[in-house]
């Protein structure tokens, strides 16, 4: 473990993950590393969850409140859910043991920007941070760390942590080293000063992160790979909707609001934005660039390619197989990717400089244009906004997908309201489904609505919308954008009832996307 | 009229307004000066209205597509909607008679962020711009332009236009000449750059405005004032709001989270951020800035106390009283007052950088800190989203305002589920009644929504908001963000329907805040 740990004070402080984990005592608030699988401590975080059980079961509870980058996995969120070992949860999850608890109402959710996570612990919201608990690939002979495959939060909670332990993780590559680009520029106002930042590319802080050493209360030395996060060919839905989506860039290189090298792609993860990464691969492309979170299969099979310059991001996300096919091929790779904080990722003000095309999934979109990425029904949360608002609100154009309908046909994705948005009118401008796209710039609250409906709704709801359209038009309130309060949302309520947003029964409905 | 216009050539395209209304044409789009109701065009509007009416007369229908900086007055709006002239407005109104036929659905209205106009405009997501209509002080011997009392959106318009007039009013002091500063900086991406501006009172641009000569095609002399904006005394809840937000910041400096310089202030217009204002100027501060939209008569009195060193904006909106001390006092004011562009007195970057406190009143919000700037029962659109959407979005704080009642107590200002979201809640810090404020930061949804009815709620729709919130806890579908989507917009209905959103009648209510 020398190789990586190369400071011999560190050295010393090795130490079972359980000693490591007892420094860790109920009601603490403890930052973790870790964004989409990635990066993530593996060990501590079980020990810690099996003190906790123990101590449930002397009938002695002992929670904490847990802060990350974003989602972790079964060893992290997965282990401490299933002990209900969180009193409060931020910002950002996708287990699903975890979000059992959150929506029966056991432990408090902060769905946040990850925009707005470093400020606001800075301002202390969050209270005092007591422990970070932060995978690293190694510690250099200065003390310097070399970040893992994320980089998340974990500058934020270096700083602010009153105590660290760090996990030292052979398993992640020696040759991650140089990848990152840690921007130690940021400030408070009134001192903040302009982010450095014209390309993609540009490197504007330095590959390791900064640690007081006198912080560090104990080093674990692990070997365990990230999550797997599985990659599924795309289905003829996703096919078809990265279809309408290359139509569109089609259009707008032909207008002359796009050149052919695009401007930075910010892409979500999953099958859509799987399927959107291989269409632009057989599209001609080539020069591209991304500026986005998450570095996943289709993304790293451009840069490949050639389709793909170089990808900026804060994490990576990748299956097995895009495991192995990133380390045979590291120094080709580390060339073309930078890892940089979450803050700098997903910063409003590069965002909106670079003029990133924001492409993100969402749960159901309504006739306006507002789009709700994070709750089923209004009330239960799927997993949370994430970065889809700093990349939607601040972006050039803002594009939400989704199949028109899920769940065998039971649920469709445009409905007459969202039951909850986390993207407004405002703020969205494509909206795509396996049926369509619809282009919202510059259109008017009734005009938007007659689109959406037209192209993107599933055939099986749309003279249903298209009816309640019509009866709103009439005898709405009032006609800018109208709406009939007592029906808005029975579509939502009628799938809580029944099961379905359908009239008729879900074996009546064409049965998913066409 | 030589004095205002020291260019021969543009001294020999004067005509009157009528000649030049005649070069506007049906369907044509026109792109106005004015914003909040100052530096918008007085007399070609008003001769355009005398013609679409004569037309409209000989069964000829004449509208067109009027774009602007934000709200204007009756010479414009009033007069082109009074002869329903206008078949699209953006992005901003404020006028009582255009409203009306928005919500009549007579008038297609584009309610978008302020900051989005320019770069919706460059992508000509708004068709061709056929004629720029701008009001300005006067013309220089080199053919650039003294601006107005606003500037707004004035840069894009004379560069999109194809054709150009002019109105050179006299009636605006010839010492506004030197308050602005246009910036010819921005670009589209990716030729975008760092906007160097890193302190409110920076001088980043020039204070004239470019024109191609070439595209002038008429120059009109007015001599007429500014609508007045009626400023009265603040009410006793306006009071009792800014009480407690003056309370707020006095605890965030203790906190340590601002200084006692606190950061650049950005106000919505009208009877509560006047209240806020004036407790401002008695509260002890002294060399405050403001980075906002708007200068209005409250922050005409903190430059002249010294308690606002100086306050950046684009557009003045002054009582009768407030112009004449203005006036009275420009060289006073020229050096603590700068006028930008809505491009970058709104921009994203420049809000994130600068940390501003971002302060405006609201219709309504909800018990999870949804907040609802525009929309009345969900379709009834008031005025627009404004800028409120630019600051809330990227400032430091952002502070929401009302009275936790309207109308006599028939309307709630806190409601179980706003009727049209804005603002979500992911972005709503602050929320402020005259009962209270609710500090939001750090909060997960349950937490918010009892805060909120504990502080903002007004007594008499306390109990009934606790018992939605109770009840739902007990049963909706996710205990996340617990609803009940049958009820969730019953308030807003049985406003429809009665008058009140209450189940008692309006005469029982205590009948207002208390």
């Amino acid at each position: 473990m020398q190789d990586r740990i190369r400071n011999a004070d560190m050295f010393n402080r090795l130490m079972s993950a359980e000693q490591a984990a007892g420094l860790i005592k109920p009601g603490m608030t403890v930052a973790m590393s870790g964004f989409t699988g990635a990066g993530y401590p593996k060990a501590v975080p079980q020990a810690l969850a099996a003190r906790m059980e123990a101590a449930a079961s002397a009938g002695d509870p002992f929670r904490i409140k847990v802060l990350t980058g974003a989602s972790t996995a079964p060893e992290l969120d997965g282990a401490l859910a299933k002990v209900n070992g969180m009193e409060l949860r931020l910002p950002y999850q996708s287990d699903p043991a975890l979000r059992e608890r959150i929506n029966n109402g056991e432990i408090d959710y902060i769905d946040m920007h990850l925009s707005h996570v470093a400020q606001h612990t800075w301002s202390g919201f969050f209270g005092n941070i007591d422990v970070a608990v932060i995978e690293v690939a190694g510690v250099l002979e200065d003390g310097r760390l070399i970040p893992s495959s994320s980089v998340g939060n974990n500058k934020t909670w270096l700083e602010q942590a009153d105590k660290v332990i760090l996990e030292v993780n052979r398993f992640q590559p020696a040759g991650l080293e140089g990848m990152h680009d840690i921007y130690y520029g940021t400030a408070l106002p009134p001192d903040r000063k302009p982010i450095p930042l014209i390309r993609p590319d540009d490197r504007i802080g330095e590959p390791y992160l900064r640690v007081d050493p006198a912080k560090i209360v104990a080093v674990v030395a692990t070997d365990a790979p990230d999550r797997n996060s599985p990659f599924s060919a795309p289905d003829e839905a996703s096919q078809r909707i990265a279809g309408h989506l290359l139509d569109f860039f089609t259009n707008e290189i032909k207008q002359g609001r796009l050149t052919k090298k695009l401007l930075p792609l910010q892409s979500g993860v999953g099958n859509i934005a799987n399927a959107v990464l291989a269409a632009l691969s057989e599209s001609g492309y080539e020069d591209l660039t991304a500026y986005t979170e998450v570095i996943q299969d289709g993304m790293l099979e451009l840069i490949r390619k050639g389709v793909l310059k170089m990808a900026s991001a804060t994490s990576f996300s990748l299956s097995a197989a895009g495991m192995k096919e990133f380390n045979n091929n590291l120094d080709f790779y580390r060339t073309r990717i930078l890892l940089r904080p979450q803050e700098i990722s997903n910063h409003p003000e590069l965002i909106r400089r670079l003029g990133c095309i924001a492409m993100n999934g969402m749960i159901e979109a309504d006739i306006y244009g507002n789009v709700n990425s994070t709750h089923i029904a209004g009330s239960k949360v799927m997993n949370g906004i994430g970065g889809s608002g700093d990349f939607a609100r601040n972006g050039w154009l803002s594009i939400f997908m989704s199949p028109s309908t899920a769940k065998a046909g039971s649920i469709s994705g445009i409905v007459p309201m969202v039951s909850h948005v986390d993207h407004t009118e405002h703020d969205t401008m494509v909206i795509v489904t396996e049926q369509g796209l619809a282009d919202l710039r510059g259109l008017a609250p009734k005009q938007r609505a007659q689109l959406i409906i037209d192209r993107c709704t599933h055939p099986d709801y749309r003279p249903m919308l298209q009816d309640y359209f019509d009866r709103a038009k009439r005898e709405s309130y009032g006609k800018h954008t109208p709406h009939l309060l007592n029906e808005a949302l029975s579509w939502h309520q009628r799938f809580i009832e029944t099961g379905s947003m359908h009239h008729y029964p879900v074996g009546a409905l064409s049965g998913g996307t066409r």
